[in-house]
């Protein structure tokens, strides 16, 4: 009874997540080509099974970004992964939502997470062992802790992960709530598209 | 605080219960020509702000129940504003769901409901006082009232309304949550199809 | 093979009616309960498999309107059953749009279609014979036969239909493409939400 | 007005060809990460604006594909811009769709195409030169160039595309029409399923 409880109160997060990111052109900017899922699992969760996330993906749509299907748990594979992995670092991580990496915004999250008292860090998957990167989904205990040691020991709130063969380089947010997460991602896309565009403006005068 | 984790359970439970309709074929032959809609309020609603609905209400694509859109606050406002009158009599009723209401169905129902101890009602409109439904959205205090009467006293949990000048007819199912009202409308929709299609045998042998 | 090609040209042509009608926050205002639809038929129609519509119909999503469902053939019968009938007066008529009827803008409408030269009618469905409306689906020959009658014996390319017990009052627009039937539509809700409110601002100055 | 009708056939046949892909739960199986799209281009195609494609990509819901949104004119980029290229050496070619490709699925799919009279082709971009990868949206021409070459001087109908850093590899099949593509795909994924599947019952035998 309680845990149906608390999984209608993960569903009903994303519900908002999602109505968040559904607002914002300036996020559609940074969905990547195998589209944002967003995240967030029960308390004690054990397997993909225990992580919500939405069907289908969140692609973009006219200028928008639109989810294709309902919140629903077991589905989202590789992030649902990646939070369960993340949480045997710290539990209180329950969400996470992932949107492009590009070393431009790379460079730029740095400092925008640095002025914002973020920890950031990145995993350069050129790095991983091929005895790792041949098992089938085997990847994700090195990735995390490559991503720890990156941020100097401490687990980053942002993070990329790049350079793996046949994979989108992608930067991931990971937080407390889908709805943290959310609101986080979008802050970024405004800033970062806020930006870019006197960047540009430079670039023209 | 407290109210955003019960407004994420609303939500959450609503995912739920459209999961529970989306699987039934037998329920897609009781939408009604206005479409389905279910919803489901905060335990201290005051107006249909705190009533979540589906938006673009649930419709039928290709012999299944299908979503138009989320859960949302504010999605609903006829069935709204019918669970807000009902909790003015019992304020744990706090969902409903309303489908297709024909003679057949209702003699049906009747009878399932006496065999399932269930309280049955019903609204016939041909009876409101021309001064109530001249006012705008006047209605729902007399209707509320209508139905508790027509049930002997008792707020009716499956109830029809009809006879409403340029209304379609239709059965309304109150409940303690979405997913309650959601699964007693399947049931319902698989036993009155099944006794329908041997009704239909009998008239064929 | 010519006929699939023609197939092809009637299911495209309502996607763009589609796109005409999506971005039309006016528009919004006139979708009826019972949700619109948007019908077009190929050239030598026989039957409602002859006569493509939207899946699931056109619903109201966050102001603005929204597809259920992909354009198929055989998604529509009442809307796809009126064609049929008008098109044994004149096959020239292959499309049909629904939305609202109020006596308010009835009153508007047959202004509209008189500055307009647009040939406006109507449907009181309360002179219907009762033989007729018993038979299941046997009521669209008369309704047809009528509103021509109310058009002084032409076809109306824009006609309500009212007063049916249980039905709610629908205006048609009927013409020769889905993409010009969307396009009347869009361009009436608009003028009509412009002079509604005009006319409100009368009354509050 | 010509193109106004080869337009609604284009968005038709799209239609069309996504109710074969929406059925086919083999086909979900081969569904990339980065979604599947299917392009088709009008007869004298110049821009990626005459190329129509699915808004949102085809994406999977529930073990069914599943279309985030409406076919129409300029939703696709890579796959479009692939046609267009393809179209310089043979105009016959105008629609496109995209699936997974692996190792296992390419020995298998070189196999099948030979068996079938197919013309099968391959891109190993790791043979990409450096000057043309640099530039933004620059390798298309190259990229056609070395799928012909990889097929002895001819268009190849199916090829595969791998080794890109931060790409997906992928499998493209070419064609006349969006809904020649589609079966094709169908075809495939059905006949790669069912040999998978027996090529691991002989694993556990």
């Amino acid at each position: 009874m309680k845990k149906m409880k608390e999984k209608e109160q993960v569903l009903g997060n994303l519900c908002l997540a999602v109505e968040i990111l559904k607002k914002s052109k300036s996020f559609v900017r940074i969905i990547p080509e195998v589209r944002t899922n967003i995240v967030y699992c029960l308390q004690n969760a054990k397997d993909v099974g225990d992580v919500a996330g939405i069907h289908g993906r969140i692609t973009n749509i006219e200028d928008y970004p639109f989810p294709s299907g309902y919140p629903g748990f077991g589905a989202s594979d590789h992030l649902a992964r990646k939070i369960l992995e993340i949480r045997r670092y710290n539990p209180e991580y329950r969400a996470a939502v992932n949107f492009i990496y590009t070393k431009e915004l790379g460079k730029w999250l740095k400092k925008y997470c640095r002025k914002n008292g973020i920890i950031y860090g990145g995993i350069d998957r050129t790095k991983e062992p091929k005895r790792i990167s041949k098992i089938e989904k085997g990847s994700m205990p090195w990735k995390v802790k490559e991503a720890i040691k990156s941020a100097g020991g401490k687990i980053p709130e942002i993070f990329y992960e790049a350079n793996a063969p046949g994979k989108e380089d992608l930067t991931v947010i990971i937080g407390k709530s889908a709805t943290s997460v959310a609101k986080r991602a979008v802050k970024i896309a405004k800033a970062f598209e806020k930006d870019s565009l006197s960047l540009k403006m430079n670039f023209l005068s």
